[in-house]
């Protein structure tokens, strides 16, 4: 493990925070409250986690000056406003870097493709026809970038990562390990009982710095290309098809599907596992909370959701029961009816007094 | 970009359609109608695109007689009865091919393999011993055909796709990049509280036609073979357990699971991120909706579903909350007790009626 | 096809089971009951397959006695107190093995690397610096190991497998192919509209016995590691994210989505694409049934579902328009409600009764 020391007091002006303590602390690391040792410094996400900072070993806390006024067994802080974003910035200081440049010998690079002199190209890559490689960029092993895509600068692109279909992939794109872009849309035109295939004629356009997990597919257009915006992040095992379009800085978790030709606004998040059908279109500024379906437009901002958490297993059966029942059960007008005979009956009881 | 141009009677010879216009106007693309510029076609897939079709810039359209009818700003033309069918016939034409053909330097070859002539083996394939891969078959780079992998003619298999487990492919199957077939079932027998692998000695078979989209997992069979029939079409990221057997020409889209030793018919489809249990049974000609859940045998054609749409999230957070007091809700009960009750109170105040 | 020959006697030692019959029969496989042939042995996986036994074409079976005394045409058994448990033994005995040992020469190893004599490294693996392969590892083609990576003794990674984020493997591990351990985890600050990297610092570790199947993605942590302790199952497409953490032979079915710093007990069952959400607690023995969500902490032990089986689909669309109504629907009131009708209706009756 290589790793270096930082003075507190360098730490502090890097995420333009107010040094408490000794200037000169050396740190080597980051760690979390609980696993932190003397010569690390750890942050603290808002008040739930102040009893772990009081009892933690760390070196240094990076803190809200609200919660430092709590702390009273510490001496060491970073103050800032958001110790999170701060947390954010230090963990690229203490990341180990793969600062390697230039192409390893068993690269096979078509002549007619341009690599910048100051990327990284990996054992074993295989590069095609007229393809770019910006400056910076980090292309690791296995990588297959097929004829005619276009990689910009500072890009980080993980081992057997498939680059194909003309992809067009913008500056600061990470994509990780194992991750197919430009792979065929799934197009087939039904015809006497078989499926003709749709050679897939659009491309994969990708905007800069956005993030795509490892073990994705983000297919072709069939005629017009597949768009992924500036900014958006994307986790693992995602799927998405043909003729997609995803805004600005929306943010898609792990094993979500988005199915052929919908539209998905900016600053949008999708929990783990959300579904979308195809020709849809939602809106700026929609949530979609884990396992949902969503099989209609979003047009409104907005949380949207379906699927229930968990019920026990033998409450689940029963209610499942319930459930076969409840489509011939007309409920609306059954509340109604009720109301009706709650007034029958008060009507009644009140003539029966009257001649008693 | 490297494209052709074709003239307009070549195209509709092509299709078998009634050339209306200009023969030898040149084309050298196919484009969305909203997008075509004067040297593309576009089609016309029914009625609701008819004003995306009046206001199109394409040189040529594919339509319909009856939406031929009804256009009266444009001149050319090709008429027939499917014009969806036509443009994924015209697909084809405009593809970019891969036509590279014979055996890169860099890839490993067992002196045991036999290799079509007019195969193409791409850089840094690996391939065992005794496998067969047929005539015009297109290997990408860093694909791993195992020992007794046998591959059929005129297939197209993308890169970083592992063939293992003795694997039996048919003619004209397309397997998109970073898809794993003939990988080890899931297989394990508890014995005091933990868990001993099963070896799986089944073998995957794959028929002719077929077409199994990206980062897919296809595991063989623990005894007998795991099956995908002539002319079955898999989209991305598709889980296919060991023992399962897929009738001709149905259709999986993107994100299903099929549990072991299910066994689905001929024709059926399988939306999005469907789920099904295994050891069940499917009949032909059945389609599932998406993300539904599949736990019993299908014996019946027809459409099944499970999991609704999305609620607006308060909306469904009050549902939840009903929906865990159903399973105590006699709901068929309730019903009938409603209408004996109404029928109570309708004889009470007729007798008081008649005592007035 | 390479296989051996076993006698009956041999086979029944290996699972210390009682031979009846023939001690010197050959055989040279296992099958299903439904295909076996006279040189193979099947078994009997209770009473419901006593049909299929009785018409069974194998040349010997594996059985429980109780088993045995109903069948009457057949010759040569082993038999067992648990018969699944015999024939997953005997499933080791009937694979090919893969026996290659050594270092192929298009292998890149990095000169700090350190790999065991009689380790198999497969062509085109790339291992990194301050790695290390323990005895009798297999590392298949094309597998990527990052620097700092250690993987044990007797494990199997397959073709495509990568290995980053300083991720430490133990003994006796199997990774299929295409799978990613110790890819950078999904944490991101929100600030000002954009996501904000947390380079992830963390590793991932994994315990001895522990089996990862195909296209599945591991994070490594944000500052902790990931942990997917001894003896740990896990199908193909599994997400796991970040500081995950899954207790000792734990099984997870295809599909499965883990999200942050889930912390999953010992002795779990989690059944295929089942979605757990990030930051609870699961405790040992629980099971939870096919594409359930769990979004709360399960502290006891037991079986947990959501999610129903298919619907006609028909059915299912009345089904929903009850569902969207069910929010307004006050069902534990309503049945109380109707109670009190009722009696009030009976003392009507009565009061009704004695004034005749």
């Amino acid at each position: 493990m290589r790793s270096n020391y930082y003075h507190l007091d360098e730490l502090a002006q890097l995420v333009q925070g107010e040094l408490i303590g000794q200037p000169d602390l050396a740190l080597n690391g980051l760690a979390s409250l609980e696993r932190a040792q003397a010569n690390q410094i750890a942050f603290v996400n808002g008040d739930k986690h102040l009893n772990a900072a009081q009892n933690s070993q760390a070196g240094a806390l990076i803190v809200t000056a609200e919660i430092k006024a709590q702390l009273n067994n510490h001496q060491n802080f970073i103050v800032v406003a958001n110790p999170y974003l701060a947390f954010a910035i230090l963990t690229h200081k203490f990341e180990i870097k793969m600062n390697k440049r230039g192409i390893e010998s068993t690269a096979q690079i078509s002549s007619s493709a341009i690599i910048a002199d100051d990327a990284y190209i990996g054992h074993y890559v295989v590069i095609g026809e007229d393809c770019v490689v910006g400056a910076n960029t980090v292309i690791q092993s296995h990588v297959k970038i097929d004829d005619d895509v276009e990689i910009g600068k500072d890009c980080f692109i993980d081992s057997h990562v498939t680059l194909t279909g003309q992809s067009k992939i913008g500056d600061r794109v990470r994509i990780h390990a194992n991750t197919v872009i430009g792979g065929e849309g799934f197009g087939f035109a039904p015809y006497q009982g078989k499926w003709n295939r749709i050679a897939q004629l659009g491309s994969v356009r990708i905007g800069n710095d956005a993030r795509i997990g490892s073990n994705c597919s983000v297919d072709r257009g069939a005629l017009d290309d597949t768009i992924i915006s500036d900014g958006v992040i994307i986790d693992n095992l995602v799927q998405i098809a043909h003729n997609v379009q995803i805004g600005e800085n929306t943010a898609i978790a792990a094993k979500c599907g988005i199915a052929g030709s919908t539209i998905i606004g900016k600053n949008c998040i999708l929990a783990g596992a959300v579904g979308i059908v195809g020709h849809i279109k939602i809106t700026d500024n929609v949530t979609i909370t884990g396992m949902s379906i969503v099989t209609k437009n979003i047009s409104e901002a907005g949380s949207y959701s379906s699927g229930t958490g968990q019920f026990e297993t033998n409450h689940w059966k029963r209610t499942v029961v319930r459930l076969r029942q409840l489509a011939d059960v007309p409920l609306t007008k059954l509340v109604k009816q009720m109301d009706h005979m709650q007034t029958q009956i008060e009507s009644i009881e009140s003539t029966l007094k009257s001649r008693k």
